[in-house]
């Protein structure tokens, strides 16, 4: 399949150029990486917020209500929402994409769902990769919302300038949230279905536990919403604004920014080791070690040893 | 902190010994490899079962309750519960530990929280290897319970000879589950808390999604149960007789453990890979690279190339 994109193209924001350039990414084509090289140099304009959460607290819905918020203030808005394939269809979950129904005509908003499994170069790398392509394609704003809670999805999100955590009364107590590793990564909390019974008690839990850190980061706002009904979405969007703020007043948004690229290029190089180790025969060293293993006569970590000191 | 123990000691099930090992095992140090290296020739007697489903699902009390049932068929249970760190209070969160209390006491059944963050060589090789410490302790059965459902939990689950996925009416409907990547890795569903309303509904839903599938696998069995109460547990350590069984008729079994060595040597050699990769020296020139990428002189790729080259 040879896609054939104009970096111009692209940059001048033609939808289906863009398009094409993150089915490029997805696949990890080589053709890929050089579509990327040539737009990197033209990021860095967008502002991206992370949307992460446990599944079922109402992030599509957020999402795509936020992007409407801010179509209203006339900037353009990308989305991408990771979206895990199913293996018994074979293709994405479209539930997502029929609540994103709000923007989904609006020429000014772009959206993209990708799988989160099978991914290539990982997760985190792709959809990373995806946002460089809308923001050198110059959307204002891109919205990165992740389905479940999961370490890569942590990443997704955290590769955020703003990471916007999104909590139901149902999703259990503020412990849940803490052991799925979400209190660390929120710059703002969203308690949507906050119109439910035990919303305001959440919302208790969630300041307690955050009155209990250690250290001086001030500590991230929580809001309420009834993101169905558009209900709390100017304020998310105005808590992002003051976040925005307060990271450019002093050195915080460079900094974040370093350490996403650090992050960035670390992965890149892992991918790279990795794409040039599992040769075939490798691979058959591999099969043949771990049947030795199943045997009894030799050990994982002699066999994992033998394939480094093949390199 | 050096910690003293005895092979031996490991083999014969001294609970302090098992526990020390496990400690050396997280930490990932040097003393631990060769302990599992001379654990690892006594492994493969147990038999492993991973517990996963979203937070809140009642794993915990389900696993519990099998490690209950196991005990009255006179089975030894090592319990491994794969538990976030809370950066706020620096330790695990306690409260599966409180839910374990029926069996705790019990010098039959050993118990481990594992952190999932910050876990040094990967969650799913650390779990994997104080699976291996029970094993080689002589634990007739090994439950694996993890939290939440990213990438890495599933990881886990999956790297069992039974993995059951718990879900709740509430958890949302077998979309939900479906998007998080859960159904493909289910050998058995537990419909738990099944005496709320929506149960029936739920599991239609999951037996209606799971007859769309393609292919000739058998269909994994719903199992519903109200843990808290016992209800149903009998049913579930019936289910994963079944599909022992079955994987014992065939070559299944066999098959599903090299699968998961090779999963296992892989990643081992990334981890070493890794381990030697971020010298002080390449930590330098990834940070200057970065500043450069900032600056627009360079992007990413062109510093993860000269990254690699250095090697």
């Amino acid at each position: 399949m040879a896609l054939r994109i104009n970096t111009a193209d692209v940059l001048g924001g033609d939808r289906v150029a863009m398009a094409r350039a993150i089915t490029l990414v997805e696949n990890q084509l080589p053709e890929g990486e050089a579509l990327l090289q040539s737009l990197f140099p033209h990021t860095g304009r967008a502002y991206r917020i992370g949307v992460t959460g446990p599944p079922g607290a109402g992030k599509s819905t957020l999402t795509n209500k936020l992007a409407v918020e801010y179509r209203r203030n006339g900037r353009t808005v990308g989305i991408i929402a990771v979206d895990p394939t199913s293996p018994f269809t074979g293709g994405a979950v479209l539930g997502d994409r029929v609540r994103m129904s709000d923007v989904e005509l609006d020429s000014g908003v772009f959206i993209r769902s990708m799988a989160s499994r099978g991914s290539l170069g990982g997760l985190s790398k792709t959809a990373a990769e995806a946002a460089d392509v809308l923001d050198a394609a110059g959307m204002d704003i891109i919205l990165m919302e992740t389905v479940g809670v999961g370490q890569s999805e942590l990443d997704i999100a955290r590769a955020a300038d703003t990471t916007l955590v999104v909590l139901v009364p149902e999703s259990g107590d503020a412990v849940q949230a803490m052991k799925a590793g979400l209190m660390e990564i929120a710059d703002i909390f969203v308690m949507n279905k906050a119109d439910r019974a035990g919303a305001e008690q959440a919302m208790q839990a969630i300041t307690t536990i955050l009155g209990l850190r250690q250290g001086t980061t001030p500590q991230p706002p929580v809001i309420a919403t009834a993101a169905l009904e558009g209900k709390g979405v100017t304020g998310v969007a105005e808590a992002i604004e003051r976040h925005r703020a307060s990271l450019q007043a002093g050195d915080g948004l460079a900094r974040r920014r370093h350490e996403r690229l650090e992050q960035r290029v670390a992965d890149l190089v892992i991918d790279r080791v990795r794409r040039h180790l599992w040769t075939s025969e490798r691979r058959q060293l591999l099969s043949q070690g771990v049947a030795e293993i199943l045997r009894g006569t030799r050990t994982p970590y002699d066999v994992a040893h033998e394939l480094v000191r093949s390199f």
